[in-house]
C-alpha cells in the first residue's frame, strides 16, 4: 500500500479521476480498478477574475496530465468535478460560487471538453454526504444529515438514499436563522447558525469578548473546561444553537441519525454529549435521531467525488451492454 | 349538480370512498367516476377509549353503509382512510394519535376486513398537502411547503413532488422550534412555532395579556389594525416566528413555494403582504420561495383521500391488466 492512498478504499469499480476543487485549495486524485485512492494531492486552485471558469478547468487539465504521467497504464474512464456555491447538477452548471466569482458556469461541458472524458459534475458538500452514507458513519441510514462544521457550517440532507438538491439551494444549514438578534453573516444574512456555531465562529466570538487571541475553537474548548467564563458562554451558545437547529431539521424532515464531521467534531464527547442531552431536552413526540460523529474526515468530499465518477461510468457501462450507447 | 357536491372536482376515475378522521369529527364522502365528491357529511368520531382502533373502524363501515344506500349503483372499487398523528404509510399502521389514544393499531388490516375492499390508508395532513399539489394552489411545484394554520399549525412537506414522510414524523413544522424562552406546548416541547403563530395561540396570548376575552385571531388582527398595542404585538411575534420558520425551511430544504392555508390565511394581503417581507429580509442568496394562499379550504384533507384512494383503485386496475393481479 502506497503512503498517499486513502482509507477506505472504495472497492473494485471503474478506473477514475476525481477533482475535489475549493475555493483555495484542489484535491485531486486517481482511483484505480481496486478502488485505491492514488496520487492524492492538494493543489492551489488558480482563478482568474477574468474567466475564473476557464482558468479552474485548465487547471484540472494539468492536473489530469500530471495524475496520468505518474501512473501509465491506468486508463480513467471518467471524471469526477466538485464545486461549492449552488450547483445545478443535473445540468452540470456552477451556477454562484462567491469564492469563484462564477455565475452559469458550464463547468460539466467545459470539463469534458478539456479532459476528453465524460464528467459527474456535483456540489462538494453532497458528494461529502454521499461518501459518508456509502462510505463511512452515515452507512444504513436512508434519511440522515450530515453535517460539517469546521470555518463554516456545510450540510448535506439525504432523504431515501439521495441527496435533496433544491435546484442547487438545499442543505445550506450554516445559512439557516439561529439568532434574530445575532450578528451578520458573511452571506449578509442575520444570526445565520455558522456565526455562533462554527468552529471559526467559536474562536472569534471569544476573541471578540475576552480580548484574548486564540488558535482555534479548541483553545475555547479547553479554556471552557479550565474555568474562563466568557469561554464557558461562548461554547454554551454554541452548543444551544447546534441544539436547536438540529431540534427544527428533527420536527421538520425527521432523519434517523444527524453525522457531524469537520474541526469541531474532534472535540468528541465534550461536543456529543452535551449536544444530545440538549436536543433530548428539546424534542418531545418527535423521532430522535442518533448523533453520529463523522469516519471519512476531511477526504470525504473527494471520495463522494470519485463515487460520483463511477457512477458514470457504470451507467455507461450498463448502457452499451444493453446495446445502446448514449 | 347537486348541493352536497364539493369543487373542485376530481375528474374521471375511479368510484371510491373517503373518510378523512378527526379526533373530533369525521368526515366522508363518496367519489363517482366522473371525480364528482357525493353526500359530504361530518359526523361526530366515536372513540372507545377501551379499543378506540376497532371503535372508529366499526362508525367508517356504518358510514359506508349510509353512504351507499344513498346512492346505490355507485359501487366503489376501494376505500381511503386519513387520520392524524404519527401515521406509517407502508404498513397501514395508526403508530400514535393522541387524539384517539392508540398506538400501532393496524387501522389499513381493519378497514379493509370491515369495509371488505381495498383501504389506502395515510395521514390526514399529507392527504391534504397531496390535493393541494394535485388540484390547488401548490399545483406545478415539485418541492413544496404546505401549511395549515388553525388551531395549531400542521405542516407536509412535498418533494420531487412526493409528501416526505420520515417514518410519520416528518412534516411537523408547528412542533418545530420558534422560541427557547417561549410556552411549554401542549405535545410537551417548549416553545413550538404553534404556541406562538397558530390562529389559537394569537387569540390565547392576547387574552393571557389584555385580560380581553376573544372569539379567534381575526378580532386581534381587527384590534392591531384598530391601534391596540396588545394585539399589535401579539400579531408582530406571530409574524415574525412563521418568518423565522419559512425562512429555515428555505434555507434547508429550499421549496420552491410555501402555501399557507387553514383560518388565518383568510386574513389575507394583511398576512401574506408583512409576511413576505419579513421573509425577504431574512434571507440573503436563498432561493425565496413563493407564499401562496392554499384553494382547497377545509376539505383538502378528504379530497387528498379521495385521491389517495383512486391512486390503490388505478395500482390493481393497472396489475389486472398485466395479467398479474396482487
Amino acid at each position: 500500500m502506497a503512503a498517499d492512498e486513502l482509507s477506505p478504499a472504495l472497492g473494485p469499480g471503474a478506473a477514475v479521476l476525481a477533482f475535489d476543487v475549493g475555493g483555495t485549495d484542489t484535491k485531486s486524485a486517481l482511483i484505480d480498478r481496486a478502488g485505491r485512492v492514488l496520487g492524492l494531492r492538494r493543489t492551489t486552485t488558480p482563478i482568474d477574475p477574468a474567466d475564473p471558469a476557464a482558468s479552474v478547468v485548465s487547471s484540472l487539465a494539468e492536473l489530469a496530465l500530471a495524475h496520468l504521467a505518474e501512473r501509465p497504464g491506468l486508463d480513467p474512464v471518467a471524471v469526477g468535478i466538485s464545486v461549492p456555491g449552488i450547483v445545478d447538477e443535473a445540468d452540470g452548471i456552477g451556477v454562484f460560487a462567491s469564492n469563484f466569482g462564477w455565475r452559469d458556469a458550464p463547468i460539466r461541458a467545459l470539463g469534458e471538453r478539456a479532459l476528453g472524458l465524460p464528467v459527474a459534475f456535483g456540489h462538494d458538500v453532497r458528494a461529502a454526504g454521499d461518501a459518508e452514507r456509502r462510505l463511512g458513519a452515515a452507512r444504513g441510514y436512508d434519511d440522515v444529515v450530515v453535517l460539517a462544521i469546521g470555518t463554516g457550517i456545510a450540510g448535506s440532507i439525504l432523504l431515501g438514499g439521495r441527496p435533496l438538491v433544491g435546484g442547487g439551494f438545499a442543505g445550506e444549514i450554516g445559512h439557516s436563522l439561529a439568532d434574530p438578534h445575532g450578528d451578520r453573516c458573511a452571506c449578509g444574512a442575520i444570526g445565520c447558525l455558522e456565526t455562533i456555531a462554527s468552529a471559526g465562529a467559536i474562536a472569534r466570538r471569544y476573541t471578540a469578548t475576552s480580548g484574548i487571541a486564540v488558535d482555534g475553537a479548541r483553545e475555547v474548548l479547553a479554556a471552557a473546561a479550565a474555568g474562563d467564563a466568557v469561554a464557558a458562554a461562548v461554547w454554551n451558545d454554541a452548543l444551544d444553537a447546534l441544539a436547536d437547529s438540529i431540534a427544527r431539521l428533527t420536527a421538520t424532515i425527521a432523519p434517523q441519525a444527524v453525522v457531524i464531521g469537520g474541526g469541531l467534531s474532534q472535540a468528541g464527547s465534550a461536543l456529543f454529549g452535551p449536544l444530545r442531552e440538549r436536543l433530548d431536552a428539546r424534542l418531545s413526540f418527535h423521532r430522535r435521531p442518533e448523533l453520529v460523529r463523522a469516519r471519512l474526515g476531511d477526504d470525504a468530499g473527494l471520495l463522494g467525488t470519485a463515487l460520483a465518477a463511477r457512477d458514470l461510468a457504470d451507467g455507461f457501462t450498463a448502457r452499451i451492454a444493453d446495446g445502446g450507447g448514449s
